[in-house]
């Protein structure tokens, strides 16, 4: 027997409407690419939604087409997200970081219809338009007079032109809640990239979950500023999550230094900020040099890679704003788990509380998470055994667009790619990447804590650590090394560094000194470039 | 083309196994019937629920029968609550409030198979059992030494002894999220009383949206007391926004009284309590005879009905605790709109602050909401304008159990039965019921206004303002009066207090002096009944 209760599909378009009756005096500030604050409400977001869903109409795509950005953060940028899928279309959000022959690549595979991009990507957009089979208009986000005469791209249009001839009147379609929304490619390590297709359900379960109190706690009463790209994940959810609540939204557009950060929030009262560690980095820098204070941020929610203890500890105890670690992946919608207190916590001494802190945190309801060791049997939730982190909710993956890499799943779970631990309170900490663990008799060594190790010594510049073949062990750790300038190191001193900090089995084999670590574009070791490098050697003893 | 997420449907199920898994030790702490306190976790909860869905398998019930509850709020309750619906069953929460015959005719007409009851209630048992037809299986909540020896009712069995024989193994089965979970009537004031039929789908999202910090705001950090009854309206969903979020769960059972309420805050650390007027009005009454103070409340949500601004200001001010008005409806899930405030809000005066919060809210995500005139047309959310109040959305019901009363909706959305008016900041406040509110010359009159100024002379002990049939005016509004005993008011001096008060076309065209205005069993004014008993009545000049 079903329940007696209305049926309304789970779509985008239900946000924006939403936020247009209900809050739709909030602002929404921008920091636009042309250098001024740009600011208006949720009710012009609204209406312009509507005049981007009545130009994609006029365009006469097909329901499910692909619509590109290629954009920083900011207003035209989110009324692109709920126009694009309010209509029926899927939004799909290039990273302008990529090199330009992996976004003709990724623009080709998404068969991606028009791209919708900011002034200063116009470079990117002439050494790839040529490549780009299937974008059939291009869109520049801004005003018909700061079109260039000649931008050199056939039938350039401008944003505020195509939109400003649309009537602001649409009706939303209803649709299927399974439908898919949007689009996001991972940058993966090895071979093309593969793209994971959101749903208007999914969005919209991640939205409500994510603004949750134990995730990113969104209400109408924060001003949020979404550090964090809307051409990655969709800004961990925070533009559907603020439309849902009313929270007042704050972009900063390209100017995401430290002073142009710093002053954003200030001037407009951020209450809550998200972004990677680097430009938390950078502003912090600035305020230390200029002396500031923050006298409006009171949580900052910090993901994308593990955030210093150095720098937890500056937000909160110099600057009094709380830090939450979050952890996610594009497969993810991203928000898997977010380092939120418990009421048992409440009580305890800074320091015990940093601890906890370090983690990456719980998940959120929606998403169940287990570790498992080599033979997929679940390990203890002891804050000790740590094995292969998978995932599974509704707002996972079940499979990459075009089926790209076959079925991604294990028995429904989801293989995150990192090794962890979770603890009796279900807090997980990530210990390694899989492909990065070495496999040492039954057991594993985490890459990270061998070079945590190495790096504390005072003549080591940079450490990396790989896995390798052993004929009784299956693989022995060694460490690859890079001395500081001028300064001196022997392989035994170094191997001798590690007694008494980690078990004997767990101290490395060998030392292998080298001039460089081979590093991606975002600075990442690339173990890989690495074990090619190596690939003539041989461990001592055999 | 449909996104590539995760199938996942949205069961009450996946709350208990998230609650087990993410935070298991949790506490969960209930005053029983016996007088003690009772305590476990959610992993206690987790188990025992499974137990339950086993016995329930035993009783060899088919997917959506009816299990029937008549308990006080306590961990067993709970455990029905997870085990009933989260084995395809569906709960019905009966309400001991009721008269034994309209009991006897809700179970009847649920076609209930299993009762499952408090001790405390043996003697409504006693008085329905001969009359309910279909109800098989009488459980009592309580171990098997606690069961009387002759209580009248065949086959009584203990419910320890009836889950404690079962194992807490159980694969929660998967069905589609529409089906029914569990259903309440309504007390309707005309007919029979009807029931909403809730769904999974319906109940999962609730919880989500009840939870978000714009609604209830539960977090892992909080500690709840629900004192809104979990026989009424699933509690507003606070049993499962608990098991989503982790909250601490206090549950009062039968000691309702301020004492047993206010102890049960102090003992247990509550953050966060949610009930009816009347029993924070006990509360307050009992701190203050006995000069107390709160250590750990932080803030209360008030709903049922609109709460005396002399009690939104004893919490706020005097004891530091913030009210929040709440709305909703048994056909609501039941929330509707919390009144908490935005980011404008927060620099305002104490007094301005204070005028908001006698609203009834805003729209949480998920709800919708007009008012209209009397052709249906929407009318503007200017704070002024007031019409009837409709709403729409995923939890809301489309129609009554078994197609009572056929369908309710209108154009999709469902009447409250209330009038209200909306400012542009999205606040609805109720100024009337529908069936209450005099229509006069096209326009309305509400008799809650007349009667709070009838209310505020020192003679009158209690009024009720009525529409009298008018050949030009459609309706026109009288006064019924209960003056106190040995005050002395006269029609003309009443009528003569309006002046200066209200417009003068809403000034009532006479007073009628009665010795008593009929009252319902909850103590609010039967307004029929009054009609009734002034039939004859002829508005002065006709």
């Amino acid at each position: 027997m079903l329940g007696l209760m209305q049926n309304h599909p789970l779509l985008i378009s239900s946000l924006i409407t939403f936020a247009e009756r209900h809050h739709g005096e909030g602002e929404i500030v921008s920091r636009r690419v042309e250098g001024d604050l740009h600011r208006y409400t949720y009710k012009d977001l609204a209406a312009r939604s509507r005049q981007v869903a009545n130009a994609i109409d006029g365009l006469k795509l097909g329901f499910s087409d692909r619509v590109a950005t290629l954009a920083w953060n900011g207003y035209r940028h989110l009324e692109l997200y709920f126009g694009v899928s309010g209509s029926g279309r899927v939004l799909h959000t290039l990273n302008p970081r990529l090199h330009p022959d992996q976004i003709t690549w990724i623009a080709n595979h998404a068969e991606d219809t028009v791209l919708c991009f900011d002034m200063s990507f116009l470079p990117i957009i002439k050494a790839v338009h040529a490549g780009c089979k299937t974008i059939r208009h291009y869109v520049a986000l801004c005003d018909a007079a700061q079109l260039p005469a000649d931008s050199g791209i056939p039938g350039l249009i401008s944003y505020e032109a195509w939109i400003g001839a649309q009537s602001d009147a649409y009706e939303w379609p209803e649709f299927d809640e399974n439908s898919a929304s949007s689009m996001c490619y991972t940058s993966g390590t090895t071979g093309n990239p593969k793209a994971a297709l959101y749903s208007h359900r999914s969005t919209i379960l991640h939205a409500l979950a994510g603004a949750l109190p134990d995730a990113l706690s969104m209400s109408a009463r924060d001003c949020v500023l979404p550090v964090v790209p809307m051409f990655h994940v969709n800004a961990w959810g925070l533009p559907y999550s603020a439309a849902m609540t009313g929270a007042k939204l704050v972009f900063p557009g390209p100017a995401m230094d430290g002073k142009s950060i710093y002053e954003l929030i200030e001037g407009e009262k951020v209450s809550f900020a998200a972004g990677v560690p680097t430009v938390w980095q950078m502003m912090l820098g600035h305020m230390q040099a200029n002396n500031l204070r923050f006298s409006t941020l009171k949580r900052t929610v910090i993901g994308g890679s593990a955030c210093p203890p150095a720098m937890i500890n500056a937000f909160n105890d110099v600057y009094g704003v709380e830090v939450l670690h979050a952890w996610g992946m594009t497969e993810m919608s991203p928000l898997g788990t977010v380092c939120t207190l418990k009421n048992k916590h409440l009580d305890m001494a800074p320091a015990d509380k940093l601890k906890v802190r370090l983690k990456q945190g719980r998940g959120i309801y929606g998403v169940d998470m287990k570790i498992v060791d080599d033979t997929g049997k679940e390990l203890p939730w002891d804050g000790k055994a740590y094995g292969d982190l998978l995932v599974k909710g509704p707002w996972i993956i079940s499979g990459y667009f075009k089926g790209e890499g076959g079925s991604p799943l294990v028995d429904g779970w989801f293989p995150t790619g990192d090794v962890a631990t979770i603890d009796p309170d279900g807090y997980m900490q990530i210990t390694d990447r899989s492909k990065d663990v070495i496999k040492s008799g039954g057991e594993w060594i985490s890459s990270i804590d061998v070079e945590n190790i190495a790096m504390a010594h005072p003549a080591v510049a940079m450490a990396a650590c790989i896995g390798m073949k052993h004929p009784k062990w299956d693989e022995r750790p060694i460490v690859a090394v890079v001395r500081k300038p001028g300064a001196e190191v022997t392989r035994d001193e170094l191997l001798a560094f590690y007694e008494g900090k980690t078990a004997k089995w767990q101290i490395p084999d060998d030392v292998v000194f080298v001039d460089a670590i081979p590093l991606g574009a975002t600075g990442k070791m690339q173990k890989m470039k690495l074990r090619e490098q190596l690939k003539d050697y041989v461990l001592p003893g055999l």
